[in-house]
């Protein structure tokens, strides 16, 4: 496994979490959805983190970075599926996961990417040129 | 890791694979899917192959007997992003996969279940109570 596939759906890009994160294969990733964001105009990432049963401080700033970097780029991440066990340990932790949205299921998060998504779009309306 | 997540996507389920699969791991996911599409009244399921560089017989008979069981259970499996390699294996090999749809990614692969889901409500309908 040289690297996580990364599944498209419509404007959205969705990434399944199911193998254990080490430096090369979090880079790898980084890399891969940037360039994935960019060649399919995404405008939300869905990353589903169901499989993990710990996630610790090396995988929050990986998907702090991420969600950093997809927003730079113009897409929101929703990070879903954390398990009950995995989210008391990253309050207990007190680790801040900067950034990142969260939402129970992939449903509810294609729905949270869609109402970021409209809020965005209405904040670069408001933004854009005047006349 | 002891088992593959499932995704819902309203009445489809998504299972993206990317560990080698082993016996204990197979059977796991056949149960866990059949649990899924009765649960969830799910009328498809999507599984992305695209992590996987080599498809043997042993994943071949899953893949095959996961479609089996779920059309049993009133659900068509559609398998997406084989790897070129792996097509070209599969045919050298003459490697059956018997009641396999195939599209070459999770948007296509979606469009040809919902055909399929249509497809079969029609023969349902057909087949209902007579009047």
């Amino acid at each position: 496994m040289e690297k996580i596939p990364i599944l498209k759906l419509g404007d959205l890009l969705l990434v399944s979490i199911q193998v254990d994160m080490h430096d090369r294969l979090a880079l790898a990733l980084q890399d891969d959805l940037t360039g994935q964001v960019v060649k399919h105009k995404a405008r939300g990432v869905l990353i589903d983190i169901s499989a993990l049963e710990i996630v610790d401080s090396f995988i929050g700033r990986m998907l702090s970075n991420i969600a950093a970097m997809t927003r730079t780029l113009g897409a929101e991440t929703v990070v879903v599926g954390m398990r009950p066990a995995v989210a008391i340990t990253i309050v207990e932790l007190g680790m801040a996961l900067n950034d990142v949205h969260t939402a129970l299921n992939v449903e509810k998060g294609i729905a949270l990417l869609e109402s970021l998504i409209r809020e965005r779009e209405a904040v670069e309306a408001h933004e854009g040129p005047q006349p």
